[in-house]
C-alpha cells in the first residue's frame, strides 16, 4: 500500500524532508512537493553573496534542482500555490501559475512554508522598491532593481540579512544608510561588542543611523518609493531593504486551526510533528524550536536547524509507512550564529547578558582581547571574546566573538560547551588544538573563561 | 613564614607554575628557578616558523624574559643546570655558567625540565650537524648550522616537528629528504588521509621516503656528518634534523628516586604532585597524562598542557603556603593536535582507529570529503575528515581532519565532543554555526558524523 506526502514548500526543511523521507521508504511512499517560488533546495544564505557579486551565478545558490529531485521520484510542482488545509478531510488545495487548482488528499502533511520578511505597518510600506530577502524570488527582485542602478539604498533595521545586505548594495556601487531602532546595530551582540560592528560598517563608508525610529515611507507619483521617514530626519531613497528579520510564514496554518507560537512559528514535537494534529508534520523557519538554554520555545529561522529538523520529519514519516529507523529527535538549539560583516567575522551563541538575566539566570560576563593566532605570528590579527556564565551553577550561558579573519569559527568550540552544560572552570581544562599559525597556547576562548572565573569569583 | 620554592625549567610549565604561585602566595613564597638554557617562557612551538623564516625576530618567541620574570620577583637563575635532587634532604644543587655550583634547599620542588629529542643510539650520532629541535637554545643551533647554507639536509622521523622542519629548510633553500620507517609520514593519521600529507610534501620538492630504517650516519674526517645511512640507499646530508620525537627529560628525577612512566615520564596526580614524594611536583613535557579516552597515563608534550598543568601546580602550591584557592586540577587530555604542513591543515584529536582497537574499543571508521565553506563560495577548497566511533557506545572515539586553508579549526569542536563523551548520533544534531563563507550547511564535521553513524548502522 502506497501512503502519500504532500509537503508545502520546496527549499531547506521541505525538501529534506521530502528527499529523505523517499530515500527511506522507497515506493511505500508518494511525494509531492507544492512550492510557489521557481527554485528549490536553494541556499537563502547565500543570497547576499551572490547580490554582492561573490557568488558570480544565482544558479550556483541552488543545491538540487526541480529536475533532479523529480529524477529521486519526488513530484514537485513548481509555481504552485497551496491555498488551504481541511485537516479533517486530509487535503491541500494549491493553485498553479495558469490559475487551475488542484486538491490534493495526503496521508501526511508537511509544512515548510519557511518565514518571511517583516513588513512593518507604516505609511507607504506598500510603495514599489521596498523589497525583504528572504527566498531565492525575493533576491531575484532584488537584482532587478539593482540594475536600474539605484543611487541610494536605505537598509531598515540590523540583523544579520540587513548588514549584509548593506555591504552587499555597498559592493554594488550604492550608497547606503541603515537605519536601526536600537543603540547599535546588530542587537544579538552586548554593546561593547556591537559598538565595533558599527565602527566596522562606518569604515566601509556605510552610514549607520541608531537609537532612530523608521514611520513611514515618501512615496513618488510613480509609487515608487523616494525616502524613509524617520522620527528624525528623512533618509533619501531609491531602494529600501527591509532588515527587520522574519516572521514564520504559517497564515495557511493558523487558518486550518493548527497551533502557533513565537512570531507565528508552528508548535511541534521533537519529531517536528505538529502538536495536536494528526500526521501533520512541519520543519524550518516556519516552527518554533526547543530553547535548550531556557526551555522556550523560540522561533530562529536558520537553515542549519531547516536541514536537521528536515531529516528528523523525512525519517520520522518513513518510519510511519515503512517501518524504518526513525533515528535520533530535533535535540533544540542554543542559537549559534555567525556572519562575516566587511573583514570582520562575527559569532554568537547562546544567551546575550541582558537576556540571561531574563531569562531567571544570575549572569556574570567578561570580555577579552587576544588574537586570532599566535600575537608573534605573521597575520596575527584582534579579536574578542565575551562570555557570559551562571553564578550559581558556574556553567556557560552564552558567547560572542567579533574579530578578523580566523576569529569567528571558535564560537563552536563555546556552541559545544553550551550544549553539554560545561561550566566554566570546565572549559578552561579542555584540550583544544594548539599551533602558532592557529591560536595563542592558551586559547581566546579558554582565555575568556579563565575572565569569567576570575569575574564569578 | 615564607616558604621557598625551586623550580628546575624556565619554560613553559616552569614559568607557568612560578608565575602563578608567587601571583597568588606573594610574599609568603620565595622562588628560585633554575634554568640550564638561554631563555625563559619562550614558544617552542614557533621555533619551527622563526627557521622558516615566517617569524622574522627570534626574541618575538620569548613571551617573558628573565628581566621581566625578575621585575615579578621570580629569582631566575639562567644557564644554571640542576645536578641533583636530594629529596630526604629538600635540596638540589645546581652549576651556573662559571661552573660554580650551589646547594638550594626547598620547601617544595618543581620539576619542569621538559623533553629532549630522541636520539637513537646508532654509529655516527655522535658526529656534528645531526640536531634535535626541542629548545630554543636548539634551534638557534639549527640557525646557526643554517647560516653555512648547507645543500641537503635530511630529516630523519616524519612527526609534526621534523615535518614542520622539513618545510622550514625548503623555504631556507635548501634540498630535502624526510627518511620514515613507516608507511607514511606523520603516523598520528591513518593511512587514507595520511597519505595526502606525502603528496604535498611531494608536491613541495621534499624528498619523502618511507617504509626505511635508518641505521647509521656517514661522516666525515672533520667530524661532520655527511651522510643518512639507511636499510636502503644512503643519503647525502650536511646537516640532519632528528625528528622522531621526543622523551621526558627527567634523568635527574629519575635519579633522585622518583617514579617514571611512558617514555620517562614522571607520574603524577591530578594537581601535579609526583607520585609517592612530599612538596615535589612537576609539570608540561616531563610527566606524563592522563589520557580520557584510555585511562592511561601517555607521554604528550604540547605547549597547552604544559601551560595548564602549570596553572595547576602554581595554584597548587600557592594554596599550601598562602591558603589560596587551588582551584580545579588537571583534568586530563584527549589527544587534540594541529599543524600546517604546506598549504595544508592537519588535525586530529582522539584515537586512530588502529589505536582504539588496541585500547579495548571496537572501532568503526568512517572518511567524508566536503569543502572549508559552502561549494558554491569563493575559496572554498577541499578537505576531508575521518572519524572513528565505538560500536558498542557509539561514542566519538577520534578524529582526523586534512583539508586546505580553514579545514584544520574544525578539530575543536570534535575535541569537545570526545572530552564530553558525546556519541556521535548526537553531534549530528549539535547546534554549530553556519554562513557559506565559514562552512556548508551541513557542517563537514556533522557529515562525518553521519557518515559514522551510518557505518554503525
Amino acid at each position: 500500500m502506497t501512503s502519500r506526502v504532500v509537503v508545502i514548500g520546496g527549499d531547506a526543511a521541505g525538501m529534506s524532508t521530502a528527499s529523505t523521507a523517499k530515500r527511506l521508504a522507497g515506493d511505500a511512499l508518494e511525494v509531492v512537493v507544492l512550492e510557489g517560488g521557481s527554485f528549490t533546495s536553494y541556499s537563502a544564505c547565500g543570497i547576499p553573496y551572490w547580490i554582492a557579486g561573490d557568488v558570480a551565478d544565482r544558479d550556483t545558490l541552488v543545491a538540487r534542482t526541480p529536475q533532479e529531485h523529480r529524477a529521486n521520484g519526488i513530484d514537485v510542482r513548481m509555481r504552485t500555490e497551496a491555498m488551504g488545509i481541511d485537516v479533517a478531510a486530509r487535503t491541500v488545495s494549491a493553485r498553479d501559475e495558469h490559475g487551475h487548482v488542484e486538491q490534493f488528499t495526503y496521508d501526511h502533511l508537511v509544512i515548510a512554508t519557511g518565514a518571511e520578511p517583516i513588513r512593518p505597518d507604516l505609511p507607504g510600506i506598500g510603495a514599489d522598491g521596498i523589497l525583504g530577502v528572504q527566498s531565492l524570488d525575493d533576491g531575484q527582485r532584488v537584482m532587478d532593481a539593482l540594475e536600474a542602478k539605484p543611487d541610494r539604498v536605505v537598509v531598515v533595521g540590523s540583523g544579520y540579512v540587513g548588514l549584509e545586505m548593506a555591504e552587499a548594495c555597498i559592493q554594488r556601487g550604492c550608497a547606503v544608510t541603515v537605519v536601526e531602532r536600537g543603540p547599535q546595530p546588530l542587537s544579538l551582540l552586548d554593546p561593547d561588542l556591537g559598538s565595533r560592528v558599527g565602527d566596522a560598517m562606518r569604515g566601509l563608508d556605510i552610514e549607520v543611523v541608531t537609537d532612530t525610529e523608521v514611520t513611514g515611507f515618501r512615496t513618488g507619483d510613480d509609487g515608487r518609493v523616494t525616502g524613509v521617514v524617520t522620527d528624525g530626519a528623512t533618509y533619501d531613497a531609491d531602494l529600501v531593504i527591509l532588515g527587520l528579520g522574519v516572521g514564520a510564514r504559517t497564515a495557511l496554518a493558523s487558518d486550518a486551526g493548527l497551533p502557533t507560537g513565537a512570531r507565528g512559528g508552528l508548535v511541534v514535537d521533537d519529531r517536528q510533528r505538529v502538536q495536536g494534529a494528526q500526521n501533520v508534520w512541519s520543519a524550518g523557519d516556519c516552527v518554533v524550536t526547543y530553547d535548550r538554554l531556557t526551555g522556550e520555545l523560540i522561533h530562529l529561522p536558520l537553515g542549519t536547524h531547516a536541514n536537521k529538523q528536515g531529516l528528523v520529519t523525512g525519517r520520522a514519516i518513513a518510519s510511519m509507512v515503512a517501518g524504518t529507523d526513525p533515528g535520533p529527535p530535533f535535540a533544540g538549539v542554543v542559537r549559534t550564529a555567525i556572519t562575516k560583516i566587511c573583514s570582520m567575522e562575527i559569532s554568537v551563541t547562546g544567551l546575550r547578558e541582558d537576556a540571561a538575566r531574563e531569562a531567571g539566570f544570575d549572569p556574570v560576563a567578561a570580555t577579552i582581547d587576544s588574537t586570532t593566532s599566535a600575537g608573534y605570528f605573521p597575520g596575527a590579527v584582534q579579536m574578542s571574546v565575551r562570555v557570559v556564565a551562571d553564578a550559581s551553577s558556574r556553567r556557560l550561558l552564552g558567547a560572542q566573538i567579533v574579530g578578523g579573519s580566523g576569529a569567528g569559527w571558535r564560537i563552536d568550540t563555546l556552541a559545544m560547551a553550551l550544549w553539554t552544560e560545561m561550566s566554566v572552570d570546565e572549559l578552561v581544562m579542555t584540550d583544544l588544538a594548539y599551533a602558532p599559525p592557529f591560536s595563542s597556547v592558551w586559547d581566546p576562548v579558554q582565555v575568556a573563561a579563565r575572565a569569567a572565573v576570575k569575574a564569578l569569583g
